[in-house]
């Protein structure tokens, strides 16, 4: 044991943690890179955080800041070794307040915990990413976290009023507030939501809340051919309709959910395939339902199943999550990328897959949130004879995937971040001038460079 | 002239000048603190700012930017002389791409030029600050700008999706894109926004655009007291609906507008006032501005009525404008604060002002975006016997209201900005820790501290 962590245990007592299994279990998230930390602060209060931070930058010791832990790109792994600090023990819902139309939260409050405390008052926390049952706000916030009902509602950045964070010299500011407009200076708040732990640790959030929808419906449908279906995403956007969620999945994906599933779930022979969710006020509800219906109908769509209880809704959404456990159920890993294409550009980005795919054997599944271009785009890798990935050119294919999404004026992360994982491809997907800018900011605030180490290239 | 001012005309050409009411006319905005330039460039495109502000740097000459020039705060004024780079000339809409979900404009475009444009399409950028035919989208970008209906669609930042920035250096920045998610590193577009033109200059802008809703619909009523009118905005909100704006009106501007308008136009003896106005499909806006009516009823409103066409929903709008020139009808000054208080402090707010004004005699007038807690305050400027202004005790008002608005938790600007005006109250009113940031930011990217210069304190 280093000297500086008896020192640490000294000055912050038992949050200080050295035990094997605490340190494993800080050492990486969902992606597959991890790396010991020399030591981890399990916070239960914003003093703890500070202490520790004003601690390592006394003593020039990195430290991964940490929520969950259950992001896709390694970025909280302690790359450097050094000092994690997680805030997920940080779990109060310090107020849900509709009154100001606000919630207050520590930074390790589930997403879900804080929806359900919200809806129990009649009120709504409307970001959804998929994780939501096992992120953190404060990790929600670091990534900016989206999902499918951002393209009505917006991304988390759109429901962050206030942060308390604790900088990279352990000093703790307080930007934003309980208001929900403030054009009090720079939005300090914006930049520390998607900084991914790089400029300083979010220890507290002020939420913005609105009334709950009173009713949602949704909808699914099958298309005989795959541009149809994103056809049918441009016609009812171009029917006036805003849907809380537009969900496609392409040819590949049906196929693993329909052996997955058996027969008689999904449209048979759809070679693409939509979900729809819209909410609103009860009458309201039921009126679009059959107004978009008519759009996927003349659109081509072979089948479509509309569902008005809460019961159907969400059925539709659990198929939705079988797409997910339908390429996991293939047996292949899949290297999930969160492209973002412009949304004109679905039916070229599934093409290009599917070019990809036909030169190389390597199958590429897409699905996602077809409103706002966000495709999760899945490329599946194959097994040699004993059984092992792949990888190379699997890896391969992942290069030219990003440099086409590049290409074609997309972003090569909507929802992941940036991690270590996109690490490699981030300068040239930014550009020189905004990298050149990510470098000042970061060396502005944190001079060191003690905070999340050997992320993003900076 | 001095003499930096001719070598930037031989480098740049007709695009500078120096005449004497070209200069006036870059000398201020709508507050009333002016300075004169030494030179103005009035920049057609990008290339040109771009080498304005290099110029500028090489030379150590401040840089005020400038769009339309009708902010409150007096944010355009070159209080150190040098050189006005204005932007208003570059109007152009590149695109307005329904397809994308995106609109491509020059920072000069007046913003309701560009909701026409988009309107023609069948699509819809939501910001409406009260300026919008004479504000530009540069200017709402750098102000991150707001307006009634940003209760239900929020303020411009959640609208900007990419921008072209040119740096304090010269060189030119693009950050953010055309997707309509992006987690690609730090949230550079974000610190622009809202930024008042001291960390770069805003030449062009991506926008998300919005399918139209194909309805609208309003309602105004009137109340017996103010708090039943502040009731009834936390009553529509706890039912379940999120109107797209829901505007509020104190006793006083009520008197004043009945004494404008004669009698017959507003509910009689009302002392306090609502607009709503809702937007969605046909049938769901008309069953829901019934349901809203009720729960207005139902709250104490004396008198509802109800707009479906759009010639009553504009009348009912109308009406709202009529509150502003109202006021200026008294022949009274009014300066007008447009500070934010978390929305339950509504009639905690309206009873403080009446305090003041019957403690002091100086009447204070509050409506606005009451959704939001967006309140604008207007201080009446008392006049002596000559007819001359007595400031005095008005600014000590002022001084009183944001005292106030930060004990309660409030922002003392939701859509105008710092600028100048607010620049003493500003430390304070974010705090020491967020007012160190502020200059860490701004000499990281501006470190001659030519941008801008005398704003924020900075």
């Amino acid at each position: 044991m280093t000297s500086w962590v008896d020192e640490l245990k000294a000055e912050l007592g038992a949050c200080v943690s050295t035990a094997p299994e605490v340190l494993a279990a800080h050492a990486g998230d969902k992606w597959h890179a991890s790396a010991m930390p020399e030591a981890v602060v399990l916070a239960t209060e914003t003093a703890q955080v500070a202490a520790a931070m004003k601690f390592a930058a006394v003593h020039g010791i990195p430290v991964t800041p940490r929520g969950a832990g259950v992001g896709y790109v390694g970025g909280c792994v302690p790359v450097k070794g050094g000092l994690v600090i997680s805030v997920a023990q940080m779990q109060r819902i310090v107020e849900v307040n509709p009154a100001d139309g606000v919630a207050v939260v520590e930074a390790g409050v589930l997403t879900a915990d804080l929806q359900a405390a919200c809806a129990e008052l009649g009120w709504f926390y409307p970001p959804d990413p998929a994780s939501r049952k096992e992120s953190s706000i404060g990790g929600n916030i670091a990534t900016n976290a989206g999902g499918p009902r951002c393209l009505k509602y917006g991304v988390t950045r759109a429901y962050v009023l206030g942060l308390e964070v604790v900088l990279p010299d352990g000093s703790i500011l307080r930007c934003g507030g309980r208001t929900h407009k403030n054009k009090q200076g720079f939005d300090l708040v914006g930049l520390f939501c998607g900084s991914e732990g790089m400029l300083g640790i979010i220890t507290q959030a002020t939420l913005r809340i609105i009334p709950a929808p009173p009713a949602r419906a949704a909808l699914h449908a099958g298309f005989p051919r795959f541009a149809l279906a994103a056809a049918a995403v441009q016609n009812v956007l171009q029917g006036g309709h805003l849907p809380a969620a537009i969900e496609i999945t392409d040819a590949f994906t049906l196929r693993a959910a329909r052996n997955h599933l058996g027969p008689g779930v999904l449209p048979e022979d759809a070679q693409g395939h939509i979900i729809i969710e819209i909410d609103g006020q009860a009458d309201a509800v039921a009126t679009e339902l059959q107004a978009i219906a008519e759009i996927l109908r003349a659109t081509g769509a072979t089948e479509v199943v509309t569902a008005r209880t809460e019961s159907e809704v969400e059925a539709i959404w659990q198929l939705r999550r079988e797409f997910s456990y339908s390429l996991k159920a293939t047996g292949l890993t899949k290297l999930n990328e969160d492209v973002v294409i412009p949304r004109s550009q679905l039916v070229a980005l599934v093409e290009f897959c599917a070019a990809m795919e036909q030169e190389t054997g390597i199958p590429v599944a897409c699905f996602g949130h077809s409103g706002d271009g966000n495709i999760h785009t899945n490329i599946m890798v194959l097994k040699d004879d004993a059984g092992r990935d792949i990888r190379e050119p699997a890896d391969a294919l992942v290069n030219r995937l990003f440099a086409w999404v590049m290409e074609h004026g997309g972003s090569i992360t909507g929802e992941h971040g940036i991690g270590i994982a996109k690490t490699p491809w981030f300068p040239q997907a930014i550009g020189a001038e905004a990298f050149a800018l990510h470098r000042t900011i970061k060396n502005a605030i944190d001079p060191q460079g003690i905070l999340n180490p050997g992320k993003m290239g900076l």
